[in-house]
């Protein structure tokens, strides 16, 4: 039997509040450099301590051992989704990262500009690197210009440096399809293919995008040194079954970034807008109490200074969380998770495949008699190591919201 | 390669004697009111502590992260079955829990009686929660009257309260049926019919239900306020691989409730009567001890207080166990594990998701180095967490019984 069925079969509707915390790039490793301490081991958090006491640790597994994810895959674990299964494209991930507000069947493309020769091959595949000034207006000339293609209506939006996005909306599109980008200089642009060669969409939509390349180019030709441009990564926005579907909640997004929004918005989850700090989020998830069910809070900083390589900064990122904590804590949930969508340890400056630490706490965790929520710590908690997936089936349990599987 | 295919043909047979002793619902977990103890980790187990020095520890899933489950799937996983895979209507663990020696192809129906008005609408789901007593007379009744259908027997049996059970023995029947119970008053009983449409069996399985209302409902028409009755949970007994077959285990169970033989029978076990109490089980254990490979025995008090909420009750049921343990212990299995069949913490009042303790012990368990078996201390144990499924696999490699996979 089908786990997801199972789940769905025994779930019982109620009206407890779950919030999902998530501190991008939260886990770390203990490295001789940094005294043995990860930056959650070496942050003050006297409001994670108190919660660690009444709470259940674990750390999880974002994809499976050794994978490293990307944020799409994070979070789709995070929010229940199997991010082997449900498996969102590049292009896809970048236009919510643009704050694109995707439809399902939607094709994407990540694209730059590049330097092309005479002849059309690629000699420098990022335009010598141009600023995003000189791309947004590049963008904005391509969008002036190309609106529709038929019917398929044309979305152009700048990135950073020489990074753009190109969305194509229309009827019976469909990806993935291959690169228009040789990967290395010295080679012409290659015509895009459907990857499944027996999709009449993807077909079509390789035709649509090579007629694209055709209305583009010329505007772009005495333009220097970005006369040329490439595309990656080309996939359609999947159909997913709706978060409120799946569990019987009606979900929030609470985030800053777009990026996290857009991966929200995905799943069908509704974007509460405007707060910018953590402290303005947990307020405004208390405003929003009433009104949904589950609440994701999304916090960037753990993730950008581990990114960084900034030990110190990621630890005062944690701090800085910690003492916003009691904001959200007046109006304590009946379950709430504390964890990351993955690792990005600073000995890395990227993101990581090392398991996530995660606290969850109700009146029904148990405690794992820790003094504090840290990686170490999680080791050693009832929670286990455990796919990230389920990290929303365990919420619902201590949410009282499964019925019991047989007699 | 399937996996239960692999153990299979790694098998070894040898002479070991296998010990299960399943102290029912014995996870719990700590909180604040219990001064952050559990049942286990409260209770003086002076025995218990004396195994752990020599043990491996760990926790065991019991059928998926957050899924609670009823005693079937929760025994059928300690037996090494697939509770997904092998799944009991509950028809059938209701006619086991009374004590009905169920056959591979009966269908059995929990039922209850109820209250029509003249239209034969349901008043009383519950009939008023009329008396044992009164249940067992209509039953009676109900038994006297209807013994066959056809050629198909129907044996009646009162449980507690409104309830009893109705099994049809008979050839060519199947469930599992939509239930004869609207769910809630205010509406007349459903007519039942096949869920799996195309099942022969089990349309011949619905007509007969029908036939049967159609002759038990005249019987009670001017009882009150007993006048109706409820089916749910129609299945039947499926065919499951019989455990000395799939294990090369001679088995008995030392079990005290209906439910447990019963569960123990449904995959063959050969059930030994008689003990009452867990010292006289472990005595049976030891009488019987060249007669079989395997024992189930089963302890019922940790689950009953578990379900209580009676911390109190639950610790000292710990503490009896673990003073009588010294009868087993003197005629020492080559292999014995001690766990629960799922969690039923005090704090809940019922059982629960949250994975149970084990303990396993053998001349190459190794130790774990713990003092005492609790769920803290288990959670550091090399078992690590695991599905409950794999004991029995665990089991049987301490005892020598598996080959070397490849060379």
């Amino acid at each position: 039997m089908n786990l997801d069925t199972l789940y769905s079969e025994l779930t019982l509707k109620n009206d407890a509040k779950l919030v999902l915390l998530v501190l991008d790039g939260l886990g770390d490793i203990a490295t001789k450099e940094q005294n043995y301490l990860t930056p959650l081991e070496a942050a003050a958090t006297p409001n994670l301590d108190a919660l660690a006491r009444n709470a259940a640790q674990g750390r999880m597994i974002p994809v499976a051992p050794g994978i490293t994810p990307g944020s799409g895959p994070g979070h789709l674990a995070l929010f229940g989704y199997d991010p082997l299964e449900f498996q969102v494209g590049r292009g896809v991930i970048e236009a919510l990262g643009l704050g694109i507000e995707l439809k399902a069947g939607d094709v994407a493309a990540r694209a730059n500009f590049c330097t092309l020769d005479a002849k059309g091959i690629v000699t420098d595949r990022r335009a010598g690197r141009i600023e995003t000034e000189v791309c947004e207006e590049l963008c904005k000339l391509l969008a002036s210009k190309i609106k529709k293609i038929g019917t398929t209506e044309v979305m152009i939006k700048a990135g950073k440096g020489h990074r753009f996005v190109v969305v194509f909306r229309g009827k019976g599109l469909e990806g993935p399809l291959t690169d228009a980008d040789p990967h290395h200089e010295g080679a012409p642009i290659p015509v895009v293919r459907a990857v499944n060669k027996k999709s009449a969409k993807a077909q079509k939509a390789a035709l649509l995008i090579k007629e694209f390349y055709k209305q583009a180019l010329p505007l772009l030709a005495k333009r220097k040194p970005a006369n040329g441009f490439l595309m990656r990564g080309i996939a359609h926005q999947p159909e997913i079954p709706t978060f409120q579907e799946r569990y019987q909640l009606r979900p929030a997004c609470i985030a800053v970034y777009p990026m996290y929004k857009g991966l929200a918005q995905l799943v069908g989850m509704n974007k509460l807008e405007g707060a910018q700090t953590i402290a303005e989020q947990f307020q405004r998830y208390r405003a929003e109490y009433d009104n949904y069910d589950y609440f994701f809070i999304h916090y960037k900083y753990t993730d950008m200074y581990g990114e960084d390589g900034n030990f110190a900064a990621k630890k005062k990122a944690i701090e800085e969380l910690d003492a916003a904590l009691p904001i959200l804590l007046e109006k304590m949930p009946k379950v709430l998770a504390i964890t990351g969508d993955h690792s990005t340890p600073c000995a890395a400056k990227g993101h990581s495949w090392h398991p996530q630490p995660v606290l969850l706490t109700s009146a029904l965790s148990g405690s794992d008699k820790l003094q504090r929520f840290t990686e170490t710590g999680a080791n050693t908690g009832s929670l286990g190591v455990f796919d990230a997936k389920f990290l929303i089936r365990l919420m619902q349990a201590n949410a009282l919201m499964f019925d019991k599987f047989g007699a």
